[in-house]
């Protein structure tokens, strides 16, 4: 049963990708040259996200959770904690970082992602916040495409791309626990829909995250 | 330079409202026959985050805020009290609405603005959702041509029409409260930047909201 | 079977008063002159949990509860909001306050209420919090001795207790609201239980606020 | 400077353990035989609150810290994870222990100590809340002489005390690594404020627990 249930998250998950697909990012990356500006702003945004990644999961200690799923969330917060930096070391191997950008205020879908991960937190804990580890874990695979494309049309080499390369590495065992995790400890009816809802809410809100900065460079107008 | 902030807020919230009006809910809405499911499904999002737009306004007192300012959130969160059985009440007037209606998790952007909301409330406090406030106060201007005609389309009178109503019968006076509230109490520039953050995110979120209902009942399929 | 449960928590709350009336603190005060200092040093601790009452109660707000009670908290909230410059006021008209005063941090005990009620607020909820109003709002009764030898000690009049005057007037009717909201909304066994407890920590707490204070002013050592 | 601020907090500490010594417990358990009955009492307290350390620890995240503070609460939120099993297995190995014990509610300075502590977590932060590891990670040289007492009164042997044997012997470098970060992490006057309030005020609450203790068994009644 509770086998049956990752499937249900994995289609859930699958056909919010598939609409994330039929987007304007992905058609904007895909369909055109990408402007260094619009991998800088993508940049930025997963900046603002992933340093809060850390407090977020390990704030989910304020609902009550078993002691193996808190031992999970604790290892999981330590190994994310400063990941953040590697985004700032990308961008400034590639001359594309400015302090003063970190004074932007992160756009509309990026500042309701972080938001609502600590609401996630708080309220629902640490076997809901496991909807979006699901995801997130094995979202190298889905943005594999767009990040070739990205990496050629800017001659990115992996020196460029610690954050991906070293977060990619670690993928196949991390997606391997938090499926167990969720095979394990979202049991009840009201943990699997908590885990759908946060799986759900989360990977739009990272859909809308790339639509905005797509949204910010319009096909046919910006260069290289 | 408070009346100053107060213009900036509303260009914020008019661009917003720019783009949601090219979206694919005032194309839905305004080119075809708008079907009651489409309608239905709207007014459980509403429902489900109205129900919350109490609770998470009381709750910006966890942070610090001067005492004129929680004299307004304890006013305006007690008026806001129970304003979702409105919608219960619009929809059970012309029969859409069956109990386990209410058992559907919200749509994703719905519930991210619900949590949004509460980090909102615990994180930045009463100042800051007043952002929330402005534009949600005056929407129903916004949202008249719309709703003009859904009730044209789905022959709808002011009998089945108590939220909005009564909400817009508010409007005036409300405006001009949270107006002054945002001059009074949003002076510092940390503040501000609150402010024009949860404008921005929340009116995103609710663009959201109404893009997702619209997305469940394409064009050309759905008959009234 | 509430009616019964209100005689517990009455019962609970007497025994708590039993034991603080056997304590240094009514030793002290009907025992010797009261030192102008002593009165000083009880009404900063009153200043500093006082000026959180109405904020921790609103945020009782985050835990789900009836309309009903919410309505209750909010009001409450509201009337509380600003009651601590009463305190300042009393000591103002005494000549025995000085702005510096409020830098010196609260007493132990004083710290773990203010902060023990928070926690009481977000974990609990609203009507947990009701074990504390309910020997709150009745608690001009029992301070009556101490409080008629304080004055007398020190010639106070009714200008100089504006505070627990105010307070002491909105007895009678505020009782009766409190014993009516634990009978109607304390209905569970957990909820009981978190009543129950939450009267028993936070009047426990309250006690040793006033020991603290009684011990900073030692027997046949000061003098008015 | 910062070493300085460190002996601030030492003496802090060392005042208020000079009270808790002045007091009830320490004089019921060296003055009299201590019977079985209040050892159980003692360590039922302390699984109550020990069991919340581990996460109260890591609610730190939700105020921004340094990034080598979080790595510390992280290491140590998951040391002490589950280690209130071995308070069970204390008790278990002296036949003292009932299922049914837990189901009692935690004294009233129990109760407030843990929610104190979360309290802190959530306002203050990672910062302050060292003031409590301060105290309690040195606890074993303080508490040795009454532990003492008991074990010989009762014939206990280290097989019977794996929790505060464990924990003394982690004693020497958990001490160190607090010490050195205050000395690095509490520079600024708010944050050694907030620490030596939060030292006091936990040490305050916890030598209320065992005077609470204390006072189920008076001396000359109860026996061993």
């Amino acid at each position: 049963m509770t086998a049956a249930f990752v499937q249900t998250v994995q289609q859930t998950v699958d056909a919010e990708w598939a609409k994330i697909k039929q987007g304007g990012f992905w058609r904007r990356v895909m369909g055109e040259p990408v402007p260094m500006a619009l991998y800088r702003d993508l940049m930025l945004q997963v900046y603002h996200y992933s340093r809060h990644n850390s407090m977020n999961q390990a704030i989910t200690a304020f609902q009550p959770a078993p002691e193996g799923l808190l031992k999970f969330v604790y290892k999981h917060a330590a190994e994310e904690l400063g990941h953040e930096r590697m985004v700032i070391h990308d961008l400034k191997s590639i001359g594309m970082f400015e302090e003063s950008d970190l004074d932007e205020p992160p756009f509309p879908a990026t500042e309701a992602l972080i938001g609502y991960l600590y609401y996630v937190a708080l309220r629902y804990g640490a076997v809901a916040r496991l909807g979006y580890s699901f995801w997130a874990e094995g979202v190298y695979g889905h943005i594999a495409e767009p990040f070739g494309k990205i990496s050629r049309d800017l001659q990115l080499t992996s020196k460029n791309l610690t954050f991906f390369g070293s977060h990619a590495e670690a993928d196949e065992a991390h997606i391997r626990q938090v499926t167990e995790a969720i095979a394990r400890f979202a049991t009840t009816p009201e943990d699997q829909a908590a885990v759908l809802k946060v799986a759900r809410t989360t990977l739009f809100l990272t859909g809308q995250l790339i639509e905005q900065v797509a949204a910010r460079h319009p096909m046919g107008l910006a260069r290289p």
